[in-house]
């Protein structure tokens, strides 16, 4: 398993509510036949907090069977409570996934102190088959892991990286910084990858990578190449897509683009609700100035 | 059905991390001696996020045949999903349940705008064979339904109520007068139940009144009575003990405070972890000062 | 000097972008044949951060000359300083105001613990030839005094109340309940005005008191004869006019409902910018519903 | 004038509870010697908030003395009134200042939407005989200047660029992709300089910058020169000195390195409270740390 490179969270498609198994199929295919270099499912655009525990097995059992040795394959396992968190990540790993990712939990926000947050991802990691990556997103949870606890836990001997979601560059620089050579630090924030990986950054989590894998894995490539000025460049033609996909229209907007370009995207679950056709159009118009298929 | 009045909303014991029945079916025995109105079972406080599917519908069935006729019995029954919040009410009204209570979804907050919680609620209420009470809880959340909100959805024949824990007195306030008179509001924060009651709302779910259910009654009563100062006088004897168990300690320190008053109380369930023995001690002092039956 | 009532905290009238003392002189007098128990100038509503300290003082000067013995006079004299908050004390103070109003420092968040809390408000009280009452604003300052705090500060001789401009019912019945029997609590929020009386609060310093003062003083006589169902239903009534003068629209706001009535109100000073004509229709048929002399 | 560099955010000295100048003086005559590209005066490390009207233009005057040309001088005159900022930036002006740097209002946080932004920075612009900076401070302002108001405003002949205190590096890039070339833009936040740099800022305003000078010209140098593995490195180092200058302990533990470097430090102004001897321990083990000439 190699955990560098643009690994996709893909969504997970729907048809007349339920889980469209053929669909993820088809729709994984096709990522694959681009540079990623491997996939994540049931993350924050995988809709997991809207899936029941079969659906969710269901998705990796789906996935698995099309990811082949070579690209790396993530499942989100967050749940709640540590006993449910690690049941998940067993039945992931039960299903082969190379990794497991694990959100923080965040309803009990107030007792959810450094403690027991330290506490949490070491009994998940002790008792994970497969090997755990943190996954930080403060602007969803409302909870951050501090720099403190992510160092502690990189000392663990099954916590292999984490993915963080926000885009302050002095806090991602510092999780390369204060984690041993190889823990891993995956970038959340596509309008952040090209400073992250400037910074250290291993690769990146990133919703844009579903919609314009080709474009995501040739910015990283380009740093790795040395090819800053053209890294710059690239980034500035993502970066306005990129807040569509997130900060402006979120999953439903990940999935109308997706349908523009011939995957199969389709609603979100409720209570997420389908954009409006100015949305759409806005995110044709996005895509196009990027020179992607559009349909 | 009668929501007005004083409804402790209960934590689930565990033993050795599985739901421990027995202890849960001798609480509520004792809880059923005093006057309060009816129970809550699966709120933040009976650590619902916590808990899988099957669990969740023990806690109800266990609960359900220990409540006799004429006490009224409510069961928290939200997920992220519309559809998965429809499937848990209708189990829920399966097993008995008088009212369910839906608290916001909350995941993907920037998605989370007015209609979608309209309609999100109205599938809801459309859906679910019990009365639903709408359950606003921004502290925890991040997400807090608009004064327009609920009173759109307060004209739904199925829409019974709201549970609101801020103490916000203004909101609340607002929350009686734009909704009709058979809307209940009920109060979640025992710090602002006195003025809540004389603002108009039907009652509480409180914390507290797992803890001293008879002083929570008898502040509902003495309000009800006009016997307002003796009435303010309780409310500010119980204040310092509703912090603990709210702000400062939450459901590990409600826990310990049963313990300590002979109810089975015990652990939470992990990610929490157990309050110190100052803490313990701290709600023992408290306890004592109202004249709890410490053991 | 009798800090019980009602307090509006007035506009500052301005024209052609200079202080309008003729204008403020002459809303002044209009106040006063109200039975308003006092005013309170250079409080947020008086845009006293956009004034400088000439203008300050000639607000100060000028409208003690038209309140008579009898009525309270209060001038906001908070500066991010604790100097200059003390200058400004001592200068409003021979100027003849009966205390002053000490919003919270509040630009250097971090570092504007209860410690420092304390010191700033003990030195100024220590002082200050006038009493001091604090002044908490959490919605704008980002800052909050701590219930500690104020019971600390209350032991002050020189520290006669508070002002809270929140609508936590809780927090505000903590104030009343944990410090002297002399220590008054003024409401700063109109939508709580019913239940902060209830709660014990000694009156209230309300941009509405501006608009519509005589329903303020009654809603607070109300209370004070017990008459609580009629004092409740004119909070009812009062509460969207309220909401308008202050979440809604602010200072432009009220300065615009004053013009309605026949006060001057005029524009508030850049950056503030006026409201909408929208925003004037609305406010005069908030004003309209409640009877007030609309011009 | 020339806005590319190094600039440290100058901290006001005082004595008795005055302002010093000699030792502002002397302060400024040894950053001098350094290679700092100009210096900026009545910055928040400044305590601008902290000082009246005619402590400032001393400020302004006593650096403008000792700052020859070829470096530039930056001083802050925000003011919460539009009016008062055009004053205070007029008398900057006058006093010789290269350009004046406009931290956003923040007091009436509701009503600073983003055309009362752009309606006052214009005003101040069009009026300001000297150049103007936005400075952007969300943190402690809580009010944040939109992407869309930055690039309008930068169209104006007399806005030259903006301060970003903020280390989100994806909208510290689209500050540098949407405006004109000739707009700088300046990193605020030093553990963000490296990336910031990379994303094309012209260069920052570091509180880093007044302790170790050589350090930060050096960071600035070795990206210039594109050796950035050196630079990266050089970032590393900085970072946990940075931090503590800013976060953990803010302007008293600025004040209290410089002490411990032999410049004049002292105390901040009160309510600001003097660090603890742990600090000043803390902050001379980070600065020798970094071979900093401790005294």
């Amino acid at each position: 398993m190699e955990l560098r490179g643009v690994f996709p969270p893909i969504p997970t498609p729907f048809s007349d509510g339920d889980l469209d198994v053929d669909a993820l199929a088809s729709n994984c295919d096709r990522w694959l036949t681009t540079g990623v270099h491997g996939l994540v499912v049931l993350g924050s655009n995988g809709e997991a907090p809207l899936l029941d525990e079969a659906e969710s097995d269901l998705v990796i059992e789906t996935v698995r069977a099309r990811v082949p040795p070579g690209r790396t394959l993530i499942a989100g396992v967050a749940r709640e409570s540590t006993v449910g968190t690690i049941r998940a990540a067993d039945r992931a790993a039960r299903l082969g996934v190379d990794a497991v990712l694990v959100r923080t939990p965040s309803f009990f926000k107030t007792l959810l102190h450094d403690e027991a947050l330290v506490a949490h991802y070491t009994a998940v990691a002790d008792a994970s088959p497969a090997p755990v990556l943190l996954y930080n997103f403060a602007a969803l949870t409302g909870i951050s892991l501090s720099l403190d606890t992510v160092t502690r836990l990189a000392d663990h001997p099954n916590v292999v990286g984490i993915k963080e979601s926000g885009s302050d560059i002095g806090f991602i620089s510092s999780l390369v910084d204060d984690t041993p050579d190889g823990f891993r630090v995956l970038a959340g924030s596509a309008p952040a990858f090209y400073a992250s990986l400037l910074s250290g950054v291993a690769g990146g989590v990133l919703a844009l990578a579903c919609v314009v894998p080709e474009h995501c894995v040739r910015l990283f490539e380009l740093v790795e190449a040395g090819r800053l000025s053209e890294a710059r460049l690239l980034q500035r033609r993502l970066t306005p897509l990129a807040r569509l996909l997130t900060r402006v229209h979120g999953v439903p907007g990940l999935k109308a683009a997706l349908s523009i370009l011939g995957y199969v995207g389709g609603d979100a679950r409720a209570p997420l609700m389908p954009v409006s056709s100015a949305a759409v159009d806005e995110l044709r118009r996005a895509l196009l100035s990027l020179d992607a298929p559009v349909a």
